[in-house]
């Protein structure tokens, strides 16, 4: 399974004729598509499928399927809710959960739902506020600029008979165009259904990004509005036997992010350093979690969500720095560059403009890298794993940053920003003080680590203390797990947090002037010069090769489409679709092969030939997780969970004779339904039967 | 520290002009030593430093200090007998160790001590058992052969007046040279002196690798001949007041292996495959031992041994891929094979001989892949991290092995490799059915992880178990821990191991087949064809390059010359000493910076001027640890336990620059041993006051 599952665009300067490509919808290439599969896709089938497609704000995809606000998502996209809901009596995550009327549908407190009703093109503008500035001043201009657009977007819908948006500034193909985003945002969202994590999740880690495939990773929410279910005309309907082999499927979603037009300079940084070095983080802090699952059921409880959110992270990264690894990927980044580089050199006006944008992405990496660990413990909160230090951070940064005006505050503390942030903030989450004290041990230990026991940073933060005693002392003494007292800091703003005692809350403050140095430092050496650069990239780009291309993922909306169709794994050809027989033949009772007993006890009644998962060629990434695939007439014909294993290069180019997108069938939806949950009233729901 | 501390070779056709290289004693270059430094080295001298310098076979060096077999060596290559040693209740590690007459010292179970006597080359023999034949055939020729010059040496030897040899082959310059080498083997080693490991690890992980420095990293063993003190009359003498700055410095030791002539694709092999396979599994280990160790005190005394290990091996590899990711590197590596193989290609003789061999090793590394996983999980013992697996395995396979000639077995069952097996098997030593369970399971787990949860080889150990539930079986169950049992499987052969239901003797049965396959498919369609490759481009570099050079590490003996001199890190000279006072100011009470108390009681009397640690120009590298640096007259001034982070590199290639080595100074061991341990007798017997 994957958050922000990532699906990935075209490197090279033809056309096209993969089933390749993250389309935005007013450039979705109906032709090609047209051409390969004789099928026709309007603008009618375009806005039933942006309309009925939505966002879930933590990471994933998910599309309405009833007229009552009905959401269709992953499992594993409503994990948090999930944890959230359960305790040691009452494990949600190992018992499923199925309302059977609306009373009984239990609000995830922190989930946000936008469905995205219209984009705006404001390339103009933000290119008129940055012309002429120096990189710095640009950089800084163009948030300004972000900033005021978007609060203008929103103050003005709020007015307009559409009713508010939420408006959100995108920037598609590395500066060559920017959008204001408006969506309609649902902040009232409940859990209908989950299967146990069991059958959800069945096969684990081993099985994650593998086919053949039999996980049920599938979940139902509920939109609602003023306390009701919300109105939702705009929804899939199903086509319960699902695709055939070979037939043409499209996937909407918000793929989370690709990398696949970075520069050379960048892919060997994300090589050589970055990659790297978050793997050995994550693989590390894998082997904790797993160790502290073992010293009792609850801890075995508790760990249970993060550890699958590292390890389908640790498969992701481990597969991308393979990727990256691989020298004939490599110069076959390198060559494009090249080409293009010459033809920009071959243009003296262009040569003047774009020639040494490269040349200054790799100079601004190597600035980088000389404050590169300090800039990440200290700002990037890799130093304080913790979910109480975040809470803190926020609470420190917004008594500081709410005084100022709008457009001059950080971009997550801006008006538009702050509903999410406060929704988040001040929702009621279990936080357990054992889980909270291993991160945040583990990241003071790696902050010593990569540091060295002399930085000063590292002095400053632990004194003569251990990693363990000061978590330990920081976690056991700190309230802010309690939801009262992070809506009083809210409430009380400075003058609260000045005179807060709470420890947690003095460390925020204590280190927030040099992480705030570190952070402008970064912004001004480093990120100002590569947007800048980026961006004078992309306009060579467009000159040379024009636009009928796609942006890199932005967890925006897209639509990529393609067939099922399976592939040849080592010779061997992979059977597109997978069957309920084979789910009870795999069972081995143990963790992560185990069926759950609602599955064991209805094993006779459930038909064996049931399709199960299923691939398509279409192009995925983290973030579309939850999306429909749909069919030519958009009904229903699949859910999006994960994709093979070649997928996850993906990131950096598309391969369509092995990169798959794998889902979950329709078939299996309603069996499950049906036959192991009685689920009847959903089905009814849902126009099946 | 390090175990195996590498040092490594002369990448460069030229003379070596920097301080560079791992000489073995017959070609050592005195004459540049004599021109570079003005001290002339002869055979006299080169005769003491061989005869004073042991090797300690658990992967370290050591040298005699005095006419009563006194060893000294480091604190961490003694980490094994002394946490053999520890219990609960007496954690020698914590307190240290001092015996105040020999009837104290303790016997070290495992431990066996060697001195080279004499070298033989016999390259001749090898060539002659080996020619003409297909590369899988002279791979079994070649390890026939040398099993039976060994052999005849160890028999031959019984009989002369010099007293019995230990003989092992040894390959030098990856085939270039083959010699025997004879050693005088002490299998009785006991434990004199070790002092806490608070100060003879000070700074643990962290300060790892780094300088300036502050570590004891000193022990005394002793060396025993029939149950007495053996009388070793080539000893180091002390220079205690050490050497001046600029002054030069010799390292006799044993380099563990360096990787400093290997082909690019073996390199490419080496940065893309096995240091991040290597790290992804050591660092997630790490964090698994690291919260055991929290779950109690005698939880967090057990996994202190193997996660230093761990920890240092974890720095080491990183570094490495480091090194490699560095393209500079890279490109010099790429031009140098380049200019070799020009060379050979533009003579027709040399072209037909060896101009294949490059590609033959890329091809084989290609074929490896295919099987790597297999091989190395099932055959190379990964699957399996657990001594009591080990000793299954080796009580299995020398029941099969005994029964065939000794130039048909497995090198590692061959009559002159069964003395040190046996010590080692039937050597009582703690066996912690917890940590045995925690890295048994892991190891299961990670099998899983990479062969996939539908290998064949997976379903034939795991069953329907997971690799907790096997592991905890396995381990609970097996009587191997009893080195009665042992013994009585050692002595009772085939028979024993045929009628056994240990478990774990029955895992390690029913996998052997299908692990010996897979070895058998990696000596002949991997080692043999790089092996035989490797071979040809020896004779190639000696044909073009002369053999004015040295070859790469082998765990035996070289000599390496430099100088005390410190280097510029980002900009600040680091000065070459430390002072006792630094540990003081340094220290903050809590590990790994916790100074013992018997230093804190005796810091008013403790010169705090006196030096502690150097560093010098020397090209070291893993297994170089506990060897002595000596003067130009072959006196002790100084302990190596370490080189600097920039040493790491030095597996690929040697930098004089920043490559540096780092030792105790001998003066902080007298102080140490007069003022805080009292061991007047110690210093009696070193021949000091």
């Amino acid at each position: 399974m994957r958050f922000r599952l990532a699906l990935v665009l075209l490197l090279l300067p033809s056309v096209a004729t993969a089933d390749e490509g993250m389309w935005t919808l007013d450039n979705f290439p109906s032709a090609a598509v047209e051409q390969k599969y004789g099928v026709e896709i309007d603008d009618d089938w375009l806005r039933t499928v942006q309309l009925a497609t939505t966002r879930i704000e933590g990471g994933c995809t998910g599309s309405f399927v009833s007229p009552e606000g009905l959401v269709l998502t992953n499992h594993h996209c409503v994990q948090r809710c999930v944890s959230q809901m359960s305790t040691s009596e009452n494990d949600v995550e190992a018992s499923g959960f199925l309302a059977r009327e609306p009373e009984e549908e239990v609000r995830c407190q922190a989930e946000q739902i936008s469905v995205l009703m219209e984009t705006e093109d404001i390339t103009a503008q933000v290119e008129a506020a940055t012309a002429g500035k120096p990189e710095k001043e640009a950089n800084e201009a163009r948030k300004q600029v972000l900033t005021q657009l978007e609060q203008a977007c929103e103050e003005s819908s709020a007015e307009s008979p559409g009713g508010k948006r939420s408006c959100e500034a995108v920037n598609l193909y590395h500066g060559g165009q920017f959008f204001l985003y408006k969506y309609k945002r649902y902040d009232d969202v409940r859990l209908v259904f989950v299967p146990e994590a069991d059958v959800a999740a069945f096969g684990g880690d081993p099985d994650n990004f593998n086919f053949p495939r039999w996980c049920l990773d599938m979940a139902f929410l509920r939109a609602y509005e003023d306390g009701k279910p919300a109105r939702t005309p705009h929804h899939l309907s199903w086509r319960g036997e699902g695709p055939e082999p070979g037939e043409s499927v499209f996937v909407p979603g918000h793929p989370g992010g690709t990398s696949r037009l970075l520069t050379v300079a960048q892919l060997r940084f994300l090589r050589d350093v970055n990659l790297p070095h978050w793997l050995m983080r994550y693989v590390e802090l894998r082997g904790r979690l797993i160790q502290h699952g073992k010293t009792s059921e609850e801890a075995n409880r508790i760990v249970r969500a993060p550890l699958m959110r590292y390890e389908n992270g640790i498969k992701v990264q481990r597969n991308r720095l393979q990727a990256l690894l691989d020298d004939q990927l490599f110069a076959a980044k390198r060559e494009q560059e090249e080409e293009l580089r010459a033809a920009v050199a071959a243009d003296p006006r262009m040569a003047k403009e774009y020639g040494s944008a490269w040349n200054e992405i790799a100079a601004a990496i190597d600035s980088y890298l000389s404050f590169r660990d300090d800039y990440l413990f200290l700002e990037g909160g890799i130093g304080f794993n913790s979910f109480l230090f975040d809470y803190a951070r926020d609470l420190v940064r917004l008594a500081d940053e709410s005084q100022k005006a709008n457009d001059q505050r950080l971009r997550e503390y801006t008006e538009a920003a702050l509903p999410g942030l406060k929704q988040r903030t001040l929702a009621a989450r279990p936080i357990y003080p054992d889980l909270e004290k291993l991160k945040l041990s583990f990241s003071l230990d790696k902050m010593r680590e990569f540091l060295g026991p002399d930085s000063a940073y590292v002095k400053e933060v632990l004194g003569s203390d251990s990693p363990d005693a000061l978590a330990e002392r920081l976690v056991s003494r700190t309230k802010l797990a309690d939801p009262e007292v992070r809506a009083q800091l809210w409430e009380g703003g400075r003058e609260a947090i000045e005179v807060s005692e709470d420890p947690m809350i003095e460390l925020a403050r204590q280190i927030d002037a040099e992480a705030r140095r570190l952070r402008k430092r970064f912004e001004d050496e480093y990120e100002a010069i590569v947007d800048a650069a980026t961006e004078r990239i992309a306009k060579a780009r467009f000159a040379i090769q024009g636009t009928g291309r796609y942006p890199d993922a932005t967890f925006t909306l897209r639509v990529t489409y393609g067939a099922v169709e399976g592939w040849k794994e080592k010779g061997q050809e992979v059977y597109p679709f997978t069957h309920i027989d084979r789910l009870f033949e795999r069972a081995t009772g143990a963790e992560p092969f185990r069926v759950p007993e609602s599955w064991m006890d209805k094993k006779a009644e459930l038909d064996p030939k049931a399709r199960f998962n299923l691939v398509a060629t279409t192009d995925i990434i983290g973030g579309n997780s939850g999306s429909p695939m749909v069919d030519q007439e958009a009904r229903l014909v699949g859910l999006v969970f994960d994709g093979n294993i070649h997928s996850i290069a993906g990131n950096y180019w598309f391969d369509p004779v092995m990169n798959r997108t794998v889902a979950v069938h329709p078939a299996v939806i309603l069996e499950a339904l049906r036959v192991v949950y009685g689920a009847d009233h959903l089905l009814a729901e849902l126009g099946v039967k």
